[in-house]
């Protein structure tokens, strides 16, 4: 009998999903709108639906294990999602007692970058690695640390947002309330806000000139860059540098084998890649200088966050011996 | 029988150690110059017969099963000593190997926070939690983390040095070679240079007037606070703003339950918790705020330091069955 997982990315745009095989394989997939309904419950319906149907669809022998959630604030003591900055829904949300009620399978709740993260350990290019980190650059800016081995979870759950440390106290707006955060200069973004400053700023001519905030992408920047604009490849080394420097203070902190960079930002290679590592070696204590790779995630592709996702589920069963998801008391 | 560890503190001034039991007790103690020999070799030798001597005096049946150091820079998997910045002794100096060798006795080498962190969890405050952080504030300013119940020794065994995590790239000179770093502005050293920059700065009288760089201790900056010195009172409120706006970016790393500061500068009371705890909360991404505490070490002692050391050999052999330590290959 095959066992499979269902996986999915709560997004601040999509929430996609996927039946996936112990091997990574995604038997099927799809995704709903998160921003097309009003309310959560009627949210949830949609997805239980959408999820109802594809389960369906399995073709051949199977048993479904379980549900992984990656979303952003995604509590995994809890399993809930709390007060998401990039979601339209406000509160606590007992999403995983949800997903349980639904379908009777335990559901796995974490945020969208530590399900990256388990996701690399068990599929990816940190297969073996014991001390790593996954930064997720999408509309925002996630990370999740693995350490000894283990997904780095922390007391209250929520463990790994150095999107919201701090590049300048009196800098950009983020969503979270404070200044400044390093997402709001390094994620998609981010970067485009650094395009605008930077177009506001100088006088240098630019094909980014016609296009307005809401139509810009980092698909669009990435592919100025390569033509040689020049605002688009100020605005690389402009986020190049400021992920270098904060990166240098992360890896003080647990002292990583390799830190892997995740989506629409870090396919842009060497553009971004570049001043990274230059400014990141440049900022580092010495002690630790020349030792941590900085490199592509292993999953680049569409299905990565329901991989991802679905690769928490995994992990839970096979450490299930490790009763610490169920029996910690939260303070 | 009774069973014994030999802790080691060693010091950028002196080294202290100590013989302990099991239940923490200091059965024995004594110190020696760090800084009063030319050779690092001259050094392990007046050390060695320190120890010798120390061992030779206890009384009554017992048994001494291993070492354990705390140094700056000590690194857990290499044990060793490298390019410590405030230790007269340059490159990478193998001491677990020294020691095992002139004693026969297994030898754990971490660094001065990471032997303090350990010491919080089996002797302090930190009984019973699985994350939390420990902040040593002495010359310099280290740190010791501990997430899902384990001392986190990252990749290259050298995790936890937020001391050197950056307040201003263009600040004050480090010893690590960079500048702005958080030990320049939050340590013995620290406050002093902020002293000596508001008297320079500013024309209010202070009782601190009178006395050189040199001799000028945190002692005597903390008791003219108390006396309501205006100088001093503004050193611990801008060193506690800085500390809070740094712990601020190491919550949201690995989201601890608790931060515990140790040494000198934690001795002031409230005059450093207060502007610190204010300062976190206000620059901490609102999810985590009202979430950690800040806290006095509960090893608030002479001996501290040498209890940390030695709980190291309790806890290695109390993980026996973690074979990491001795197998794990370094890069």
């Amino acid at each position: 009998m095959r066992e499979l997982t269902i996986g999915i990315d709560i997004g601040g745009t999509n929430t996609k999903y996927g039946i996936v095989d112990r091997a990574g394989n995604v038997i099927s997939h799809g995704s709903i709108s998160t921003t097309g309904y009003q309310e959560f419950k009627d949210y949830f319906k949609g997805l239980s639906e959408a999820l109802r149907k594809e389960i369906a669809a399995i073709p051949g022998e199977h048993k479904v294990l379980g549900v992984g959630v990656g979303a952003a604030n995604g509590n995994y003591y809890k399993g809930t999602i709390e007060r998401a900055t990039n979601l339209p829904w406000k509160g606590i949300i007992p999403l995983a007692d949800m997903f349980r009620e639904e379908f009777d399978l335990p559901a796995i709740i974490t945020n969208d970058a530590n399900a990256a993260a388990v996701g690399e350990m068990v599929y990816g290019a940190a297969k073996g690695m014991r001390d790593f980190v996954v930064i997720t650059l999408g509309t925002g800016l996630g990370s999740g640390f693995v350490a000894n081995g283990q997904l780095l979870n922390g007391k209250h759950g929520i463990a790994g947002e150095v999107g919201h440390t701090s590049v300048n106290p009196a800098g950009r707006f983020c969503n979270c309330g404070k200044r400044g955060c390093l997402e709001t200069y390094v994620s998609a973004t981010g970067i485009k806000r650094t395009v605008y400053k930077l177009l506001a700023d100088h006088l240098e001519p630019s094909e980014l000139r016609g296009i307005s905030f809401d139509n810009l992408t980092t698909k669009m920047i990435t592919e100025a860059a390569v033509r040689g604009d020049v605002v688009a490849l100020a605005a690389y080394e402009y986020t190049g540098r400021i992920l270098g420097m904060k990166l240098a203070e992360t890896v003080v902190h647990t002292d990583p084998e390799a830190i892997f960079l995740f989506g629409g930002l870090s396919l842009a290679g060497d553009l971004i890649f570049k001043p990274t590592i230059k400014h990141m070696e440049a900022n580092l204590m010495p002690l630790f200088r020349g030792k941590v790779k900085v490199l592509p995630s292993g999953l680049q592709n569409q299905a990565a966050p329901i991989i991802g996702a679905s690769s928490l589920v995994w992990n839970y069963l096979d450490n299930a011996h490790n009763t610490h998801l169920t029996e910690e008391a939260i303070a």
